[in-house]
């Protein structure tokens, strides 16, 4: 291993449930994001059946691997499919016996929750030797920290805000700690091409850089993650790429399009409305998701007949039968009726052409037009999106949410 | 391996993108259902960079762990980080060779996007010697299958579309020859928690069935994957489960609620308009991602503030203050209200408290109410239901598609 490699982590999760389909895993991408940022590159995630020999050869094979991080998620509870401390133990050539230490604690989170089956004390009392145990604030089953010459493997509980919690609290710091650590910037813009994004970046980091950027793109959004080997050349990648950027950058600490757009309008204490067609309640459903979002959403229309747009909105019928629902009149004219009849300090409108079918030479599957209406007037945008319906409906609304959000910083 | 042990399968994604996090993969759950219906058993699932050595090398192990199957997912296409065809020569000690057939084929599919770059027909025309060509009839870069004793591996592109289809045209059918055929049929039902449904469907099988069971619970619903080892067995265990269960079953061909309630509202000739408050859009957003949805969803409100609730579905104010916006009495005026105003045969409100905060000890986070408008009347049902924001957000919404369900099977 040479000095400038980075330190190699791991990823194990244990789950028959996620090897039977339509359930896919969640733990991956946190914690391959949580680990760049304590200085490890994820060389593998392996998902594995609730098997005690399957554990065991995966947690063998990452430890020949040159791992120095092994983080093994799930299958630390008190039931029978929990195999993962056995599975550990043979990995190591050990067993596993009781510790009094955890048996107290699990005790203790245990009547948090009114439940201490003796049994099930027992079975989560059950350690590694030589482990460390991490106390469990969210759940009840402790988890692990069992070194064996320069690597570590942490067995943690599977309930993903158990996961987070016990990684957050006690993982990372740790990791930090030991290995050199890796310092990762995540730059979120909205309404910008993957192909622009790059140019830019690229253009703002110039050449020989000891930064790398790599880029992650999902409709309406592309994610900038840096990657440096110091906190000083992360920083000043960052000011450059924030320079270039500008308002494109809609988040740096990993924030939604959606929380963004509220903690502005919280701060105006302004209200807002929405009338949708192609997206038919996506933009009211992504603003909502955020708790507390009654504080500044009222509501909205979803006209996607024609009749609704002029019965809910008062778009005119000639203004429909004219310039066709997908068109900037429209647009416009369903912002300013969302506004006027639903009462807030803004309207978005989105009518556009989802696909599959329904596209023209001059109006394509993709072309969407956003409304937007506020105290100094009415404003249209027009875009033509790539992807499938779904990439098309999300994309439509998360533009719509940064149409509003380029507003909102300059008014 | 004993007789009776189901022949074994690995999966192994390509991306590194998904090692960088804010990415979750999206083959393995669809692959492993498949997988499963042609008779196999995914024993392991990877992602792994898209490095050559780390590729071949899960390559290696998966051959060396006695799989019969091995899928590789993504890396064949043309540009330089296309490491999968190299990777996979590297395990089975062989290098790649130029093959006429594939680059005529190649060229082929690539006209018909119009790009046919000699240099990246040339890559995409490298294969693996002895190799069989899958073709790709979504995209350009064709699949390979390639054999080595007992298991053969698959190569099939990144993008999930490209996937798929190869997957089901191939694959599929030709693994469903070679393997004893796994005889598998999923039962999706909605409006159950998770328990009730195992009680009902261990007590529909009663004991000593070879047949199993397993259950994947998500908001609202809860699919049940039968897996037996002869069409016999399975169809008979159907039978059974398909009676205990009845109309609470909402399809068995893996189709989605939206989708299931479009059909029924298309073939009745009916229309349906919505009117949410702690849902914020979602009902009408899961409905029209159906394309051809504006067939039967003329649209809806989204009533967040009692101010709107009053305006636009003309909810009366001393209702809102004598009973509180999540009622009975609110969750009925609301769906009357939308089906006189907004004008469709049928009309699906919800009313709730999502969390995490608002709840009370007579409303507690998680309480919903539905309404349900239509030709006969209003019916009014009431739950209160578990998890998160995002959960109980979620199974609302589907519980309010499953009661409209439920009134459409009856008249």
């Amino acid at each position: 291993m040479s000095g400038s490699r980075r330190a190699r982590a791991e990823i194990i999760v244990v789950g028959t449930e996620l090897l039977q389909g339509y359930r896919a895993d969640r733990h991956v991408p946190f914690l391959t994001v949580e680990l760049r940022r304590a200085g490890l590159d994820v060389r593998r995630a392996t998902v594995v059946p609730d098997q005690r020999q399957c554990v065991a050869a995966s947690v063998a094979l990452a430890l020949d691997s040159d791992a120095t991080v092994v983080i093994v998620c799930g299958g630390v509870g008190p039931t029978p499919d929990d195999v993962t401390k056995d599975a550990v133990a043979d990995a190591l050539g050990t067993t596993l016996k009781m510790d009094d230490n955890a048996r107290e604690e699990i005790r203790r989170r245990a009547s948090v929750f009114g439940d201490v089956s003796p049994d099930a004390v027992d079975r989560q009392a059950m350690v590694v030797p030589g482990a460390r145990l991490l106390t469990n604030h969210v759940g009840v089953a402790p988890g692990l920290a069992v070194s064996r010459g320069s690597a570590t493997v942490y067995l943690l509980p599977g309930p993903p805000a158990e996961l987070r919690d016990m990684f957050l609290r006690y993982v990372g710091p740790e990791i930090r700690r030991t290995a050199s650590p890796g310092w990762v910037a995540m730059i979120r813009t909205a309404s910008l091409r993957e192909v622009t994004v790059a140019e830019m970046v690229s253009d703002a980091l110039g050449l020989g850089q000891r930064v790398t950027a790599a880029y992650l793109p999902a409709p309406g959004i592309v994610d900038v993650l840096l990657s440096a080997n110091s906190k000083r050349t992360l920083a000043s990648a960052v000011a450059k790429v924030r320079k270039r950027l500008g308002c494109r950058i809609y988040s740096e600490n990993g924030g939604e399009l959606e929380e963004v757009v509220g903690a502005l309008l919280t701060a105006r204490g302004n209200s807002l409305v929405t009338a949708e067609s192609c997206t038919g309640g996506l933009v009211a459903q992504l603003l909502t998701s955020i708790p507390g979002s009654s504080r500044y959403v009222l509501g909205g229309v979803v006209a996607y007949s024609n009749g609704l747009k002029e019965r809910l909105l008062g778009v005119p019928g000639d203004m429909l039968r004219r310039h066709g629902a997908v068109s900037a009149e429209v647009a416009s004219a369903m912002a300013e009726g969302a506004r006027e009849r639903l009462g807030g300090d803004w309207a978005i409108s989105v009518t556009g052409i989802a696909g599959p079918d329904g596209g023209t030479e001059d109006k394509p599957v993709g072309l969407v037009l956003h409304g937007l209406a506020g105290p100094g007037g009415v404003d249209v945008a027009r875009h033509v999106l790539g992807g499938d319906r779904a990439a098309v409906r999300m994309a439509s609304a998360r533009l719509a949410l940064d149409f509003l959000r380029g507003r909102l910083m300059v008014s």
